[in-house]
């Protein structure tokens, strides 16, 4: 039996193969899929199945395109009209090699959420895996809030006895995959840790420790989750069956000139730095949003009607640029501004700054009294567990929409949780033309280590 | 919190790292250590703590190699007189970000064995991971003979009370690391599954059926396992300390005519290609051992006090041979031949053969009548499970010393499970002047596969 | 100034990349040409120019395959109807960046042969580099028997006019880059070394010693190469545009079982490994061409209209045996056998085999008169230089189309240069029937090493 | 025959590797010098010379390092006391393989300069590449000013007569392989381009236009180059043997706080990110030199008495820092930041700013007449080439020695060619309390692009 875990940064979705006796099963491929072909190449096996948990709202699902390299079918969850795959009825088992793979119904996050319980016939007739989707994390449950605040009763209600009544009686001792890690927009709490078992969760998960349903439903439906505006493109794709890409797309190099003028056709410029970097020195009109922030950011200030243009710190970085845009399905990706920021201000072409503020300085200025519009991008949760005083909360999601709530003649100083949303925020009120901004280094992490008071 | 396994091929030997916040600690690291080293560099974490789990027999442990790159601290356990290292008390804890690990002292499979509770102090008080090193694997338990029959009543009694009243009451769901998986030597049916839980060992693991205390002792008693040479050396290698590497040897590269020369010295040369290739053409009285067979069966047939002379297939191969064998403590690795066994042919140097026999043309041969002298060179186990209709039983670590027992003047067909352990005996025999042999290609598996009979 | 050479192996083919400001050409790319891409973008250039030396009889030229995924323009000589790409004038001009390249029409190996000149303006006028094709190499000159015995002395003629008249004029400092090394079928005797200069051949290539014309024209005339029949194919390839690959092949992984149902169908097996590793155990009727070998042996041996089936060592060579295949236009690589002949044996499946010969066993049966028929596959040249007293001379390449030249009745001793070459006329009359074959170890090379004698 | 460049960046220092059957000769190795080992072996070859130029001024050489791990003999000129090696006199022959190597004595740019000229006996005895070390490159010759302006004449007439009557005698054909490419401060002027021949440089280099000993000698003893402070310590190094390293040194990791502990020892931090990264945020009193910098500037800023502690961008540049640092003897490199300078923010440590002005800016304050100091800080060669009107003078190297030339009470604005060097000067400002720093994005490149004017 072999077993792999592939983790995709950012968006935190974990998909896996697992493969017995030259045969393979994918779980949840992600849409840039050769990495499965290639594991299943190098141990000689073939992928018979590809198995979906549910219809994902948060990425490209790469069923299709891993289907279009190999000879898999497709299999996915009942109650929801797919137009490509397989339906699997509940209980439902797989055969590969000497594994059985049980299908169960398990509600709740969707509709349509299946569970895969996997048993090792050589050891066993008992389960010692279990895939869970997007129905339990490690120290967190799946949403309940996708299909609105009517529907998230039922669905809290689905959950809770997907979990305790189909779940978790598998056995202490089995092992738990779920389908995303920390940093996922799928749960609002799951754990950095990435192994953990029924008994565990049983044991540890704080919602798990709600046995009682009212009470965890009351729990789910108080739950407040921001809700990307892309989510609704990818329900669409993975309904549907996603475009094909076949391959990467590559995109062109552009000089500082070409990229100029492709700036004056229908793109938007995202800017991949950090935001010390940004602050010095960025095409005007451009959005900040650090690499690795793509996958949970790139859907809450990208169109889909545009083509992007990437501005990076290294040329080397552009493959996973082009990675993390295409799980979202962003896959106009028109071309990249060879050589950099330097090439730009080298060819004289126009650049823009922001200030950057350490925690030190602005606690200067609060003593001080100066007049300053502070505006913190957090989350709510993590804005009512503890903010600076005086300041007012917009999500850095929502800034773009509420920029009539944000003065434009006093200083507006912007931070978040390290200073990288709060970054993007800034971007996106300079584009807008605020033109006194101060990103703060560290924002509220060092804010915090500095011992600067908070209130909630 | 990060968690890596290191799995060291042919020996089965899995190392972990796990770190939580800028500190970690590594369980039982082999030889070549730069791994760890590189792991908490990429993860931005110091190594504080080396535990061993047990005083090994089967590799070079690397803790000295680590310590000494590295400002961690030695741990084992009490009751021998380690010459390096500190002891650890049972019920010792120690902290690592917000890890917390108790040792557990569970002897059996020796006296100082301990195992590992790992507990994630952010989550919870549980045990979510137990490591323990030879005392319970997945599908076996340690083995109880390395102190000798009279001693291995007493280990097994004692390793019954470390599985049942120690690891096994940390829970079903607590996530089970064992220091060796499938083909290691210090377990005589480790599954191939790699991962496991207590409750899983609980239902599924065949000696834990044996709940009776008596009855698990006699079980443990009469069980027959190898025991190769080579432990010896390291036994007293891992109590003193193994001499440091600081790195990889670079063995020289020998033209035909000086590798000719050094042969004549106090060498052995091994042939570290696969049985078809070996068969055709070979350096006169060299011994045949696959690459990956290295670490099982190197340990069987290489002396220590002689330099060691390779023939590769492949250059590339030369570091993995390298690192086989140091990890046994065979660090005079003197050089390997340039251009393999094509340049010493085109030498014209003298080279050796014997014949490749299929099944098929085996078969044939009994069916004829003809006067074989069949040789199975596998475990007592394979064969008892099983032979072909006539042979002898010599396993393949001991047929060097039983040459007595093989008679000169008839064909020697030499077989194991699938050809490759039996070209080992193979160039064993042509080494001591057998000149008419025979190695049966797919052995046992081929003819299985063909249909052909074999008896018990 | 960018300059790169990109060298194929095995056909010893040579290709370059020259860039200068943001621009780049490429001289005879290669059908797998994303390495030309690559380059470019490492660089931050534009590929704007591809430019032939002239339509290849030896490879799939990758102007196409290039010119799609960029968007460069390809350009070619005079005189032949190509059916893609545009034409140059001699002594028209082409600009990149600071750089200028002449186009010179040197004919002789074709009519439409071309030769490049470099000059790098920023330095001067004078040419730095010429781009030869297969006019003019290191150490040897074109060959001119392509259009068949009639046209050669025309063709001898126009290309002593090329070099005499056009190449060498340019000046004894201009570094010559011709588009072979030694190893090609497109020279006799290409050098091993891989930089020259114009007046280094001036002074030391063999055929430019011959300055007067008609001595020339009687050399080439008299010159003896061999005419693979693969040639035709790529002849007409070149011409029309070969198909485009878009990506490499990816062949299919077969188990023994589906492997052996795949051979029932129009396919041909062809073995990579070593002699000493095929001659002990293979499938029957498969063709032994070991690795490096494919890309001057396959268009010899493997017909069009088949699917080719691998058999490696190692599954780490399989793109190198599709990248070697698709460069001859073997696009229809069926598959590979997963686990290789190990797996195949294994499995029970039928193998053969037939004798390996060390050079001193051969002398042995010579010297005691044995009945053998010794068969020596190397080139003509390679024969007149010296042979095995006795024996019959048949090239690799012609050996399936001469079996009745071949006895039935005794024992063929195959030799060549090493024991390569001779493996693959040996697999060949294996598979045509004959069953006491024995191929010489080291062959010629061992058999002089070990002092023996050669006549002439 | 194999021959390999190998091109260490920033320094612009050319080494070689050139083999022939079995044999291989290494030249100016540099002291990371595993890279030739690794050649050797991958080539089945052993290193049995090392060949020095010269005493190397520029960067510690590596020969000794290299003799460690091999066996081979180091050579170099006469009329030095080395304090290791061999000395070879004028016109003495080595033979590796089939190659012969001329050594040259072909002083100048110093006294021992040797050249080595290569000849491949299979192809003829005309010399093919001569190796010319510091004496000529491509595009210029060797700087004569090392031993002082009262030696400069003489070097200036021994290189006239080493490159006019030794080394182009050799003949137009013979390729040129210098110890230098652009970039070098071992010659003014070196091209970019990579490959010449004795007869291009004839042609096209600009000094050996000065055919007349007199317009040589004049033109060399007025030529201007800067000599940093190191070379001095490279001088003894290479005389007296550098101490050796076995393997790259492997900085600590430090956390914030261990590494401001660090910042109070004897310590000098380096901040090897960009300038648009480093003008918004860094650690008060760092030197910025960017990474592809280190070699030509970390010799003008940091001592050798101090340990280094280093700030990168990206864990990845590590390698390549300390690579750059100990070729130039910079051995002690005690750490390197964890986490780079985010992690410093974060930790709320104290973070410097200067600002980034574009040229466009520059433009306006200028036109305005705002009250600006502005320092021009490139070499004297390109101030003279045209400057910004108003501008100061002082070469980056010399800014640390000349503050009381910069006033204390104005804003100061540094530009460069792009950016970088005027980012150095600015951080040595900033660590000596000048508090009003401009740096400019672009500089004197995007000043031109501009259409700014200059003025001579």
């Amino acid at each position: 039996m072999i077993f792999e875990r592939i983790k995709s940064e950012g968006l935190a979705h974990i998909s896996y193969v697992i493969g017995s006796e030259n045969e393979a099963v994918v779980i949840d491929p992600r849409r840039d899929c050769k990495v499965y072909a290639d594991i299943a190449r190098r141990e000689g096996m073939k992928i018979k199945y590809i198995l979906e948990t549910h219809r994902n709202e948060d990425y490209v699902v790469g069923s299709r395109e891993l289907e279009d390299i190999t000879e898999a079918d497709i299999y996915h969850g009942p109650g929801i009209d797919f137009k490509y795959g397989n339906t699997l009825q509940d209980d439902q088992e797989i055969f590969i090699g000497s594994l059985r793979i049980t299908a169960l119904h398990t509600p709740g996050h969707t509709d349509e959420s299946m569970s895969y319980a996997l048993a090792d016939l050589n050891a066993g007739d008992e389960t010692i895996m279990v895939f869970t989707g997007d129905a339990l994390f490690i120290g967190d449950v799946g949403r309940t809030d996708l299909y609105g605040p009517d529907e998230a009763p039922r669905l809290a209600s689905d959950l809770y006895d997907s979990i305790f009544n189909r779940i978790l009686p598998l056995g202490d001792e089995v092992i738990l995959h779920p389908a995303h890690g920390a940093g996922s927009m799928c749960g609002g709490a799951i754990s950095e840790r990435e192994y953990s078992t029924l008994g565990l969760e049983r044991l540890q998960n704080p919602v798990l420790q709600k046995t009682a349903k009212d009470e965890f439903i009351r729990y789910k439906v108080e739950e407040k989750l921001e809700f990307p505006p892309y989510f609704k493109k990818m329900e669409q794709y993975n309904l549907e069956g996603p475009p094909l890409l076949h391959s990467l797309p590559v995109p062109e190099l552009f000089s500082p000139g070409e990229f100029r003028e492709e700036m004056e056709k229908a793109t938007v410029v995202v800017d991949t730095r950090m935001p010390h970097s940004f602050g010095g020195a960025h095409i005007k009109d451009s959005y900040s949003i650090w690499l690795e922030g793509l996958p949970s950011f790139a859907g809450w200030v990208l169109p889909y009607d545009k083509q992007i243009l990437l501005v990076m710190e290294d040329k080397e970085q552009l493959e996973s640029a082009v990675r993390y845009l295409i799980r979202l399905g962003y896959d106009n990706i028109a071309g990249f501004l060879n050589g950099g920021i330097g090439a730009w201000y080298i060819d004289a072409m126009p650049v823009d700054s922001f200030n950057l503020i350490s925690v030190h300085d602005l606690r200067d200025k609060l003593v001080k009294g100066e007049n300053l519009f502070i505006l913190d991008v957090r989350s709510k949760e993590e804005w009512e567990n503890g903010h600076i005083q005086g300041a007012a909360h917009i999500y850095v999601g929502h800034v773009e929409e509420n920029l009539d709530k944000i003065p434009e003649d006093c200083r507006i100083v912007v931070y978040c949780g390290t200073g990288r949303r709060s970054n993007i925020a800034a971007s996106i009120l300079r584009k807008h033309g605020y033109d006194r901004i101060y990103n703060v280094l560290g924002s509220m992490k060092a804010w915090k280590n500095a011992g600067y008071e908070v209130v909630e």
